[in-house]
């Protein structure tokens, strides 16, 4: 058994489990104080801290009036320990660390894939360093390259054609939560021990996998001695546990500093940290070591490091999510297993930087909304809602079922035990394409491309529901093979070029694997075929025979309206393109789960699809996720949000998006603390799709 | 199906499947001439060639004089297209192409291990450029890194205690001969095609296996379009096939020019390439193109390049191989399955060059013994061995049963079917050690660390040949065990970090891959085991109680005289052995086989293992491969070969190395040609034991 560097920093923790093995869940459920109280204990931000935030501000100006980026790494590579330590001002920050030896300044990760590194560089009028890129081009080759060079060349053309779309195959997959918590709960030097242990402890045959996990636990020890490392150039100490709030919040942060310096997902989220630091801060305000004031000044500064994080992007990178979003998700509050909300006051402290701080995007502040959450609690988040714009909301009482008291959210929906499950992160199949294929054989309604098998097209007039069903399904069959296999050579090559070493050293050895894929136009798919039931739907064909268009004479049941009929169809939908997902071969052993969440690529994924049956014209915008398009809900937000509520979680498990804005006028405030109640209305059903609320 | 780019260069060949797809053999069968007759129509060397060599003895004599290395790259990593064009003397060389910019450079390779790369500069002197080192070491990881990543405590433990040794984990692991005729009869280009249609037609649902054949064929593809740039630079087209003699052999050279530009392998051979450039040559000669005078030329000129073939090595490695070997083997001769010999002209060229250029180890051209060789080329072999002492022998008519007629020699003995077939490298496990193991319970006999497992130890005074027997099985097993995991994380390891990309691309897409093993110490424990059973052998234990001597009384049958009651144990020990090695998993269903060839790295292996029960003291060198201990052999030479053909080459596929001495003047030089003619004595047996007949 492996012994902590330091017992005396867990003076005053009732002990357990977690004292012997990693065990961090144990820690907190032994340890943290369940908060019913309000937010009246909270504190404004510190003078040190409205210094600091003005001249965070005066950098973003500066960053905007520089085009979007004020300084690039263009010559060093970034690592755990690539760089000089970095301040805003050292004699004010509580919390330290940047990607580089300086704020606002974006690091160059190139492992990813040099090109993408470089182009992000010459897009922003920055150059890579010539024999760097050519060492990257000739001696160390990327996860693009490799993935290119095993694409097949249907792969390529449906990725060209954008039926298969936002490919993680040339940055970061992301998607993966890193134990961050572990760092300060037991200090490096044990976590090293316990991977020296694991790596003593693989299956003896070499077969490859046993090879390639030993590889693998000889790169995340080799990386938690690069964190040990990353404390020194910050001048801690890093290798013992944390021994009070600042520590803890310093040491954990450092964990999830050395993650971001070495990868570039589209995701990076920190996991569910409050409550599990709100345990050090209770041991200090009862010990009188900090203050309230403090508590919080560390909670700011260490908030205002995260909306720090920046990576190097492309313009398209940029125009596929709508600017530059991290996603640092933090998962606050829920419920445990044992009845007791995990809401303690580091759940205010968190939220209150949107106050102390102002209102942003990052980090993705979210909430794990139950209905047991302490009422106090409930309308501290709504009325933060209101005030903020910034919150996002999670079904706890759903996820808590398969997931468990201790998973948090990576991105905007998908859910995974911290430290106990990881994610391939999938993008999504565009299934409003899918059924022109469907109906065109094959053939691409853009480029007149045949990129699809060349399965009977539908020659007929008028479009037959059963027909068009059939060949549908067929098309689907395909769409999901040739994703899922896209996503095997993703995430092989991601592997072995671009390995997550730090995330993965914070996991244990045995991790589910949750092989993610995802789903675009559901709406779009769902009225069309609805059109085509229940109204007459004309294919209007060009002169190749092509259905480039529809007319559609009656009306239709449309999705968003809480009518089974149409409802009926998008889940069937999700059903069986969920089945043939799990028909195929999956890498490592990962379990296949879909979303349904585009909170953004929507909207590109519109421009690359033709006119679709439900009127849809070419190139418009699919509502985004699980959303009924635009202005077809016309029976009010109660019949919208019961429609989404009836996809089957259990066919979408890796979440699904429900976009809902609401004006705050139309409701009156009242109402709105009300409504933190209700969103009970649609998570009490079968439905994660109560996520980003965005209150404007 | 691909063309061809200027099918006019075949004008004057016989037709056949080669012209439809690459199949060397057909081209081979359906156009040579063997040939019947003497060495008479041979020609001396040019003007020009003796100038060339003048200026290579030159260097070689500037290369003594600076250590052993006369320059070597510290900045340049090697690749296909790495350096600019080197020249001995461009107007007099007709055949061209060096590893680096100028002759007798050692270029830098540093993809096997980038520790071993910089330790063979430092201790010549030279300093590998830091900046390089270090990209190396954090970015670009080498096999070198991802063995050591991989192994086992177990594993670290036998290769510093020397029962396995030799372990290619630091360097190329060679014994992989590219079929490098095809560049000359298919061009470049027509190969890219064949290539790309390979990689069309893989297995589509995307496992690791089929993921990693995908990007492989990739790499192959680079590699040929880099071979085509590489003879650009050297100011040649080779995007077609050759259309001449000179042509043909410098197409085939640069093919295996960008091989040894890649890969350090110990062992980087040549394939049998004399036969089929012979048609070349006679279409040349009918045509008058070329005069036999200028013919001899390009193949002194070619061998001359092959005498160059440098790398850069440790003293670890010279020491364990006694010397710089570089193994350029080409195959010469044997016999076709349709009973034609395969001698042609050519295979006079080649071995002529002996004496054009004077005696050389390297290239290692090795004769394909067939007791149907047309006799006068038999004279002429064993005439140019008396002159020479430098040609290597091999059993044709044993190997052709299991490998055709198309196969060649890598190294010393292994052979395997050209483009077609390949080797995973293995070493030697050290069987002498592992009968001490079984006798001191694991421990090792030098350092006393418990290296094996802990088996019951022998504690009897006098050792009893059951129980010793039962003891060394058991251990025997373990060591197999250990041996071919430890072989698979290596070759696991050299496909991703150190893949050999032109090598198997100048290979079919199907490849049997054999997984070589090999045995050190044979003759020593089959006389322990001997002396165990038929004389009395009494253990001398040091105050750990470890055996660290052995006292013989009485005599006991040795190895090497034609006794079976110890050849029987010998002939038992290599059955067991491989059936051991057979138990275990191997890496890419390659199929396992075993060696009995240390050559000289018996030496070594000797200076790490204890006294034996054979009366060998501790640090006294083994017998060179099968070979019975040095003058024990006391019946003759015939009854020494005798016992060394008992071994079974079944259990032995990869091949047998008898190192065999023989003084002219016992013989007289008339005994001499007829000796050439009785290498039937051993071959006609089962055994490939033939190999290495050193006249000296």
């Amino acid at each position: 058994m492996n012994q902590v560097k330091d017992a005396a920093a867990w003076n005053g923790f009732a002990p357990g489990n977690w004292q012997y093995e990693v065990d961090v869940r144990d820690f907190i459920q032994k340890n943290y104080d369940p908060y019913e109280g309000d937010e009246s204990f909270l504190n404004g931000p510190t003078e040190d801290t409205e210094a600091l935030w003005r001249q965070v501000m005066e950098l973003y100006k500066k960053e905007r009036e520089a085009g979007g980026v004020l300084d690039m790494d263009t010559a060093v590579v970034s690592t755990i320990t690539s760089h000089a330590p970095g301040y805003l001002d050292k004699e004010k920050e509580r919390i330290v660390g940047f990607q580089t030896e300086k704020p606002f300044k974006r690091s160059l990760q190139p492992y990813g894939g040099i090109r993408t590194a470089a182009k992000a560089c010459e897009d922003n009028g920055y150059h890579v360093d010539p024999e760097l890129q050519k060492f990257f081009t000739i001696h160390r080759k990327t996860h693009n390259a490799g993935v290119f060079d095993s694409y097949t060349d249907e792969m390529r053309a449906c990725r060209r054609s954008h039926i298969i779309t936002g490919l993680p195959d040339a940055y970061g997959r992301g998607r993966i939560i890193g134990d961050y918590r572990r760092v300060a709960l037991y200090g490096v030097d044990f976590l090293i021990a316990e991977k020296q242990e694991e790596k003593q402890d693989t299956r003896k045959i070499m077969t490859e996998e046993v090879i390639r996990e030993r590889e693998e636990l000889s790169e995340q020890i080799r990386a938690l001695q690069e964190l040990k490392k990353l404390g020194e150039i910050y001048g801690f100490d890093i290798s013992g546990p944390a021994k009070d709030t600042r520590e803890a919040i310093q040491w954990l942060y450092f964990g999830y500093l050395a993650a971001i310096k070495e990868q570039n997902g589209a995701a990076m989220s920190l996991g569910r940290t409050s409550t599990f630091l709100d345990i050090y801060a209770q041991r200090d305000l009862e010990q009188n070591v900090y203050t309230e004031k403090e508590i919080q000044e560390f909670v700011d500064h260490f908030v205002m490091k995260l909306r720090l994080v920046k990576f190097a992007r492309t313009p398209e990178y940029n125009a596929l999510f709508s600017g530059d979003p991290t996603w640092v998700t933090e998962s606050i509050g829920g419920v445990g297993i044992d009845g007791r909300p995990l809401v303690t006051k580091m759940s205010f402290r968190f939220l209150h930087t949107l106050s102390n701080l102002g209102p942003a995007p990052e980090p993705n502040l979210t909430v794990l909304w139950s209905v047991h959450l302490p009422r106090a609690f409930k309308r501290f988040c709504a009325r933060t809602s209101i005030e903020s714009s910034s919150i996002q909301y999670e079904n706890d009482d759903l996820m808590r079922v398969s997931h468990g008291d201790d998973y948090a959210i990576a991105c905007c929906v998908s859910s995974m035990r911290v430290g106990k499950e990881m994610q391939f992160f999938g993008a999504r199949a565009n299934l409003a394409k899918c059924l022109l294929y469907a109906i065109n054989g094959g053939v691409d309604e853009i480029s007149k491309v045949q990129v699809g098998p060349k399965y009977q097209p539908i020659t007929s007039e008028y479009l037959e529901y059963n027909q068009v069903m059939e060949r549908y399904h067929d098309m689907m069959r395909w769409l999901a093979g040739v994703y899922v296999n896209t996503l095997n050579i993703i995430h092989y090559m991601h592997d072995k070029y671009s390995y997550e070493r730090i995330q993965m050293a914070l996991h244990d050895k045995e991790v589910t694997r949750w092989f993610a894929t995802g789903i675009a136009g559901l709406s779009v798919v769902a009225d069309s075929l609805s059109a085509i039931k229940y109204a007459k739907v004309k294919a209007v064909r060009d002169q190749d025979g092509i259905a480039v268009d529809f007319e559609t004479e009656g009306d239709y049941p449309r999705f968003g309206n809480d009518d089974d009929r149409v409802d009926g169809i998008a889940r069937e939908l999700v059903h069986s393109f969920m089945e043939y997902i799990r028909e195929n071969h999956t890498y490592r052993q990962s379990i296949p789960t879909t979303s349904i969440l585009t909170i953004t690529s929507n909207v590109v994924y519109g421009q690359n699809t033709g006119s679709t049956p439900d009127g849809r014209k070419a190139g418009e915008a699919f509502a985004p996720g699980a959303n009924p398009m635009h202005g077809r809900d016309k029976k009010g937000a109660v019949a919208s949000l019961s429609s989404v509520s009836k996809l089957s979680f259990s066919d979408a498990q890796d979440g699904i998006s429900n976009t809902f804005s609401i004006i705050p006028n139309a409701l009156g405030k009242e109402d709105l603390i009300v409504l933190g109640d209700n969103i009970e209305l649609s998570i009490e059903r079968d439905c994660a799709a109560c996520g980003n609320i965005n209150l404007s």
